[in-house]
């Protein structure tokens, strides 16, 4: 039954699907399947469950399982492990092996350097065509790419491509010289990995070669691992912004989501008791007029929603790098316009339906002046927040609804309030 | 000075700042660019800027760059000119070109059919190794992928794919059938592009062919435009949680603006009148205790930041299709307890201090309690809002925090002052 099961599926998605396995089904997994399968299923699968498929096969097998596998997922998984196993593998490998492990495994992870594999094929760019087709034939099908081929000289630096279309059409006795392309965008190992996959997206490269300060080449990322630097990129935006750990799935472990999320919830708690002084400080107005709490929070409420809008566009714009200074002035004094018209339009309509509900002219003429300021104002931080968490080196998603909101209920029940403090009289 | 520019930045690069140019630089440079650099241009830039080169360019020129051009891209092109213009240009293409342009844009733009191109190479499978490498050095320069060669049989069926590596190294009289590898996953060309781009990650495709209903190849979809999908959907999501459309970036128009974002705003608008409405049926408790209302937003806004954090992780794990029921069900009692355990934490911390600000022990008691429960009811809908919206067959992402947040301030508010007015004779 298991092995008609494990011979019908792809491994990557036994990959997807391990992490609600129990033990005794992983262990039952490692069993039946083949090397060269499993081997596929630890490349393919989440750091979780490598350490737990790590901790099934003792280390003959992983090091059977390596053989398989591409040098990159090797040194990601070899980096999971307690160092007195990582010691005990590396020592199995090669003189060969060992050396590449070990240097890829000194960058960071999420550098150019730790996504990088060492399975590309380099030509000498003296080769001729046909030394070149012999050497393609026989380490070819060990590398992940070979539509395009690096040329690097004698001092192994990198001096262009060669795509294997022109190797074919080329006469045999032709040099690789004579068919590089020169013009190669490459990145050096320490990188950050969200800039290797824009450039990789906005040229739509195949592969991009990792080169050191001196121009010699130390390894590729291959596209499949930038569309996974590309997708782990945007997870983490999606959760930075609510205060979310990229870490944390829907399998996620109480005690872990307590103490990834709690932290988040007592900075929130900290503003939102800002919002609550604030309201605290007009209490003798609320005292004579009651139903500014009710309509109070009208207005802070579209403030947030307001702002997010205007942060979401500002986040998703600056993911692609696209804003210049021109542009920023330009869009502030839109959001200022667009604050003032949408809050005139939302605020019409809230003063009408304030006034059939409390039957006062001035309480509606208030919400309706505290909407069009608060929109503004919401405007205004939901393209500055970003804006300056950039500028400083942070990620513009990180914490950036909370800055926001804070701003939107703070300056939102201020304005309102202190509106009705001034025409106190116009109320009671 | 601009051809000195011109010629010193890559295509793509102009591509991406053109968005931002006036009309006349625009004009500029559809002058000074050759036909290749602007077909590239052409291809790498957003449909907008697409509409303004065509504006600038004749027929003639038009026809010059689709030769450039892949024919994915020649199809993208077209299909945003106007219905006249449209026809004038297939007229001046090949009869062959024609059919195939009239093909692609049968399909919906965001479908695999869409973003598929016909630029591949198929091998009937009783081509000799010889005849087929022959093949691929005559079209190969025309084609987009390689590496993977697509087998077809006598009734253009795709069979299987072959790996140029395998080719290479197989004997110059052997069949291609005799390397065909035959696992090969396809998709039809109706499947939503979210889909295409799922698979290709999952399975770590370099490209995916597409075949219709008898199983008969129409085109490939290469990895560069599915990371270009990718990049659409996930800012697609990001915006769309905040209630803004994709179209939406920071140049857009404060028209557009306006157009786009206040109709969310306004349903947003009448969720904030639900919450007011319930302030407003405990409006006589808030009377005796005007306290309440200061105190009232912290437990509302709480609620809000708790149910974003379930929400996010939901939304992210569901564009990963990786919930199942089970998981859901131990998902809903750990944020049950998640609610109840943050929910005392950050609620004991609130009442301490509210104690200290307004030395009542019972109302400390009550933003405890409501505290909790709150964040239960964020937990809850959390997780649910974002999994009924996928059973509905919408997408988790949109609107979601418009839901959630009704939940959260009315229940917030409802239990808050419901417990407040329970409690009323401790408080005043
Ligand atoms: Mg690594
Ligand atoms: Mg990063
Ligand atoms: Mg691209
Ligand atoms: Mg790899
Ligand atoms: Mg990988
Ligand atoms: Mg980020
Ligand atoms: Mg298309
Ligand atoms: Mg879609
Ligand atoms: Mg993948
Ligand atoms: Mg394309
Ligand atoms: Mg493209
Ligand atoms: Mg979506
Ligand atoms: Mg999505």
């Amino acid at each position: 039954k298991f092995l008609a099961y494990y011979e019908s599926v792809h491994p990557a998605d036994i990959a997807a699907e391990i992490g609600e396995w129990e033990p005794e089904d992983l262990q039952k997994m490692c069993t039946y399947l083949s090397d060269e399968d499993l081997a596929e299923v630890l490349e393919q699968c989440d750091d979780d469950e490598r350490e737990d498929i790590a901790g099934q096969v003792d280390d003959d097998r992983l090091v059977r399982l390596f053989e398989h596998m591409q040098k990159d997922d090797i040194a990601d998984c070899i980096g999971l492990l307690p160092t007195a196993r990582k010691k005990a593998l590396m020592n199995r490998m090669t003189a060969d092996d060992r050396r590449v492990i070990a240097k890829l495994l000194q960058y960071p992870e999420e550098s150019a350097g730790g996504i990088m594999t060492t399975a590309y094929i380099a030509l000498k760019e003296t080769l001729s065509i046909s030394q070149a087709l012999q050497k393609i034939r026989e380490i070819g099908p060990k590398t992940e790419v070979i539509e395009t081929l690096y040329v690097i000289n004698v001092h192994r630096q990198l001096v262009g491509t060669v795509d294997l279309r022109d190797l074919l059409a080329a006469p045999k006795d032709a040099t690789v010289q004579s068919i590089t392309d020169n013009d190669v965008i490459s990145v050096h190992p320490e990188v950050d990995q969200e800039e290797v996959a824009s450039l990789v997206a906005k040229y739509d490269l195949k592969s991009i070669p990792v080169v050191n300060a001196r121009s010699a080449i130390l390894g590729i990322i291959t596209v499949d691992d930038i569309i996974d630097v590309i997708i782990d990129e945007y997870d983490e935006d999606i959760l930075q912004m609510a205060g979310v750990s990229k870490e944390e799935s829907i399998d996620t472990t109480l005690g872990e989501s307590i103490r990834m999320r709690l932290p988040w919830l007592m900075i929130n708690l900290a503003t939102a008791f800002l919002a609550s002084f604030t309201v605290k400080m007009f209490q003798s107005t609320i005292e004579q007029v009651v139903a500014l709490s009710a309509v109070m929070t009208i207005v802070s409420g579209m403030g947030g929603n307001a702002g997010t809008q205007t942060m979401s566009i500002l986040v998703r714009d600056l993911s692609h790098d696209e804003v210049h200074t021109k542009q920023a002035v330009r869009a502030l004094i839109k959001e200022i316009l667009l604050g003032i018209i949408d809050g005139a339009s939302t605020g019409l309509v809230t003063a009408v339906i304030v006034y059939f509900m409390y039957g006062n002219f001035y309480l509606s003429l208030i919400v309706l002046l505290a909407m069009i300021g608060n929109l503004v104002i919401a405007g205004i931080f939901g393209l500055l927040i970003p804006l300056t968490l950039k500028k400083l080196n942070a990620d513009p998603a990180i914490a950036s609804s909370i800055f926001l909101t804070t701003a939107t209920d703070v300056l939102g029940f201020f304005i309102f309030l202190g509106l009705a403090t001034v025409f106190l009289q116009k109320l009671v």
